[in-house]
């Protein structure tokens, strides 16, 4: 199920990119790479700093065509949005909340400590969205305001603790993903809609 | 021939970057920096993402030495240059059509997926360009007109599909080269010529 | 001992990253994410191109304590901090000159020619504070003024002429780290001092 889970987040990243090709009025080709780099951006640098290599999308392509097929039934659309609307910040709070599990999980897997993991986890539900906003010559989002890697972190934090659990309180894999899941996305979903912030630097 | 081709390449390439170097007013050392980038920065991504390492300018230094070459040779004429040329245009899209078969070989050679090897050849041939454009603060060209990287895909489908024909109907290698390569290059300079672009999203 | 000196030069890279991030009144998060990219960014472009993977900080984790403390300490500090003083600008150049010769070393130690290990250590010693001022929307310092990279060039040239010494006449490798940071330091310094800068092209 995290697989599918998986591909639906990345078609909502993918969808985050388009829009923002479409606000600095760029061609299709500029949408499907920012569409890309958003999606796949994260995971591609967790896998090359691992060394995981080839990159995940390289090995398994349905991660390409979801996001070719995002564009191109999107594309139409897209001229109709004005204002990212709730559903997609809310499928947006989802992808990030199951990237940061994900990239936990490869990251552990591949025998890294707690704090790597974490390090990884928020690398891969965020730097996608950081090297979209590179492109299009803005200080990434993600830098400036709102509660959104601070959800990824938490998110993180309660993965590998309960990941580190002894093997007698062991919870099922399912469990401890939900729940980190589930902190991640209520705390982002929050953030908007209280406008939590973190203070500014000086 | 292909390798005097990809040096000949390597050198226009870099000779984009320094003018986006003199451009902005970049002092030499940007400039030797930027033709770095430009001419080897797809590749490099190509290579990392692939595990192909050490990257290649790492295995056959000579890249390097023909992008400081080309620096040093092309410094006191580059401030005579004032618009790129017609011969600066053509032979940008001369290696551009080059790098793009590259790529594909390269990622055909590694294993990769036909779509793959499509997408990797586009890496090849653009990426570097658009790193070079984000150092100098712009939104990169090729996300925002023209037939830049249509022109690269098209050449890219042609040379799988060329390279995935059956053994009895397969053509000689220089042959799929040279078809892609030319399909490529064709496309590109007659949308410079035509003025042809995507249209905008949005 | 250069152990000690590699987490001091981490630690006012990340300090350099923390100053940027306060300046474009980014939150804490970015502070973080731009001392992170500021004092791994460099090793870890060249770990990634080396194929040295997992990448440094991945292997042995007090860098990355080394950076959160170093954002937990001078965060209170970093409001005070009107514009950089002399003490900091000391420090980042001889994290340069240390950087450098790291890069430098790891480049030589995986069995690179002399002139990749130049590059390398350049590309150690520069690019985590290219990829800061990209973050924050800036052309990168380094490209356009002051004799930055060209003090990491002549400490890279230096510690490569000297390891390649016979070894007959071959110097202790403390005596070859010193000399090589040392010119670095000293050029770089006086650079700033001077006000020297490279010509700028066209």
């Amino acid at each position: 199920m995290v697989y599918w889970f998986d591909l639906f987040g990345t078609a909502i990243f993918a969808l985050t990119g388009l829009l923002a090709a479409k606000d600095r009025q760029l061609d299709w080709y500029g949408g499907v790479v920012l569409a890309m780099v958003t999606a796949i951006g994260g995971g591609t640098f967790r896998d090359m700093a691992l060394g995981r290599t080839p990159v995940f999308w390289m090995i398994d392509e349905v991660y390409f065509w979801v996001i070719l097929i995002t564009c191109i039934v999107a594309t139409p659309l897209v001229s109709k949005i004005t204002a990212p609307g709730r559903w997609l910040v809310w499928s947006d709070a989802f992808g990030l909340s199951l990237f940061n599990v994900i990239g936990c999980q490869v990251a552990l897997t591949a025998g890294m400590s707690p704090l790597i993991a974490v390090f990884l986890g928020m690398a891969t539900g965020t730097f996608g969205g950081m090297i979209r906003d590179l492109l299009v010559n803005e200080i990434p989002l993600v830098l400036r305001k709102e509660i959104y890697a601070t959800a990824a972190l938490t998110g993180g934090i309660m993965y590998v603790s309960l990941s580190a659990l002894p093997r007698h309180y062991a919870l099922p894999e399912g469990v401890a993903e939900s729940a980190s899941m589930a902190i991640c996305f209520v705390i982002r979903v929050l953030a908007i809609n209280k406008g939590w912030s973190l203070p500014k630097l000086g």
